[in-house]
């Protein structure tokens, strides 16, 4: 069977190109062209029972991932599943299982089963839980995954002997904040041998051009502190995904660039730009942006500034961070702030980037509320259900009004006055 | 008694500009300069007892504000009062008093008494909750609140005959959202007169010298949904308010202007330099901005995100909005949340601006974080109550890494790695 970008290399518009066009409100034709360029990907596995087209990139509405998944601490199958069904009430585009504590295995194919969004995973972490860490092993994991449906995977083909130089060459902070990253970085070092994903990419492009798994390569050189950003480890890594680029395209595969990270609010425009010139405007997924290290417990909200400014000057797919980040594994709850805070990015974003649509919504709401309509505002909320329990919670005794300003409310008050005048 | 104006131009460095100079790792003269030249305000009535100076304006670190306030549905002094702790545990830089239910007068005096920042009120509200809408009636409200020790207060001068004629020439879809704005809009057109804080702009400036309160030119016709930012309306009252700012400083009277509001976030920078035109430089205290009108329960992630762009691009003073803001009424937990999400915008602008140490806490918590010191983690966190919960409700075995990755911490392993490599 052909990958997307193989039918779109070839003319044909897929039914999951026609999908995406109407969810976005563009032609088919556009979504079809945008994936034969490459500035499109749908991240779309067939394997994966129900899943819906979502398309990632230029010209599209700007997407959000939620990271789901076990760590050792916190195993339960029953919490994650709890969490996918929470990241997807709060309308989450996708959906990254992370899942490195417990039967990972087991705990992916219920997550792919109960998921109607494109399904993410890291391969690399599969292999290090259950200890294949040859390339041989990684290779298989991959393959495994695949075979089961995952959508897109994250493949630190970055980290390479050279970018590792880099970051000798120029100490940083932080070091290496990814998981994928580290993990592989020590495997190089230790076995004095080159990056199985960068070695043998072909390797990879062959079972992603298979299964049409989309490759989302890693930033396993990402910065871990603002002090640390667009240093040269993290530059050397994303000309060598630049370049890989070209090569899985060629190979018909699809391709998601992946980004920072910790990076201060007057360097992400510019992080923006660099990738997109380095890597032939190929969709950018970043995971944040966090212009700021001193906020965890809130860093839903950092992510959200950042990610807002990154959605404006080029990044097309946000990975959520939630309050959680860099204290413990999030509950539901946090999960749900997390999608909720990036969907806000996002929607601030397309707003500029004139998505069709966007600024309607807003236009709605500013009637509902000029009308003092708390029905129609409350369902036209980014979040219905915490709008409602907010609006009761604190009600006024006046049903038009709400208890901020009650009969002092500026827009009634308004609009009586200007009718007179 | 001169006011810190007056004795800015005569050159005198007074006790608060030293202690803004200390508090901002800044020279005193420096300080001095920026009120002399007006980029720099220190609302600081010597009337209010206990309250420390604080700087806001150019060069000086992003302040934030939280309006706290009874309304007639919740007119309780006690919750209140909790507010105001809850503000000042967050590390609010200003507190204004917003309330127009109950006995306003009684709790201001509380409020003012408990409140060692400075307070900022909008008279008008007392004048129409005292049902004293007259000229007399407005300033005699104004005195009596300067007499009290209030620090800086809100004045709609700009909702003027014409700023109104220009709001019917281009209709809105949310015409006034300022509930001062309307209320003084109402007010000109049943008298068919002019504003008098606009007509007798000078006795104002009158009772703003005499105690040196700090006059916070209000923005009666900002914009309340984003498709009605720039307008005619807002753009006419920007200009007077700007044409007031010389004459205030002409009177020694310091001067801070108000901006929106709901701003698409494209247009946040263009009228943050606007108003820096407009106003001659004068500090630049913002409501929000809010890049969408669609997350009501949210609102203050969406303030942190136009808050941010806003405090790089002119903005020096940002007034927080909750997560209750366009529902009703806040309580101190969102008082809470509504600071610190503020107060994360203006330290990642901060670091922009290069705000001696702002860029100092990130480097510290970056090295806590490599280190993985999780008391000095906390300490350093934006809200180390927070930051602790987090880290205590989902705890790791392990006591040195957390639970979201456990033994695959990205940070132990690479230094492992990079000390053999």
């Amino acid at each position: 069977m052909a990958t997307q970008r193989q039918s779109a290399l070839k003319g044909i518009v897929t039914l999951q190109m026609k999908q995406v066009a109407r969810d976005e409100g563009r032609r088919a034709e556009e979504i079809r062209d945008g994936i034969a360029r490459g500035t499109i990907a749908i991240p779309f596995n067939p394997r994966h029972k129900g899943v819906q087209a979502v398309g990632v990139g230029a010209g599209l509405r700007t997407k959000v991932n939620a990271n789901i998944g076990t760590s050792a601490d916190y195993p339960s199958v029953k919490d994650e599943l709890k969490k996918l069904k929470a990241a997807l009430a709060a309308k989450t585009d996708a959906v990254m299982d992370l899942s490195t504590g417990g039967d990972i295995r087991a705990i992916r194919k219920k997550i792919l089963a109960a998921c109607p969004r494109p399904l993410g995973t890291v391969p690399i972490y599969q292999a290090l839980v259950d200890n294949k860490m040859t390339a041989a092993g990684m290779f298989a994991v991959v393959e495994e995954q695949a075979k089961e449906g995952v959508d897109f995977m994250t493949i630190h083909c970055g980290v390479t002997r050279r970018s590792i130089e880099k970051l000798k060459q120029q100490p940083r902070l932080m070091e290496v904040v990814s998981r994928g990253g580290a993990a592989l970085m020590q495997w190089i070092i230790e076995h004095d041998r080159e990056n199985p994903f960068f070695q043998d990419f072909d390797w990879l492009l062959e079972i992603a051009a298979r299964y049409d798994v989309t490759l989302s390569l890693g930033d396993g050189m990402r910065p871990g502190s603002i002090i640390d950003a667009g240093d040269q480890a993290q530059l050397e890594e994303l000309k060598i995904l630049g370049d890989l680029t070209k090569r899985a395209w060629k190979a018909g595969v699809q391709v998601i660039i992946e980004g920072p990270g910790h990076v201060p609010y007057d360097k992400i425009a510019e992080q923006m730009r660099l990738e997109k010139r380095l890597c032939h405007g190929a969709p950018f997924y970043v995971l944040g942006p966090l212009p700021t290290d001193v906020a965890p417990g809130y860093d839903h909200i950092t992510a959200a500034i950042g990610g807002t400014l990154a959605a404006t000057t080029g990044a097309d797919f946000l990975c959520y961070v939630t309050p959680t980040e860099h204290l413990g594994l999030p509950t539901a709850e946090d999960v749900k702030e997390g999608v909720i805070a990036s969907r806000i990015a996002g929607h601030c974003a397309d707003i500029v980037k004139q998505v069709p649509g966007a600024r309607e919504w807003d236009k709605k709401m500013s009637k509902a509320r000029k009308a003092l309509n708390w029905g129609k505002q409350i369902e036209l909320a980014i979040d219905p259900d915490k709008a409602r329990q907010i609006h009761r919670r604190r009600k006024s005794k006046a049903d038009d009004v709400c208890s901020m300003c009650g009969e002092f409310c500026a827009m009634k008050i308004s609009s009586v006055a200007l009718k007179k005048g």
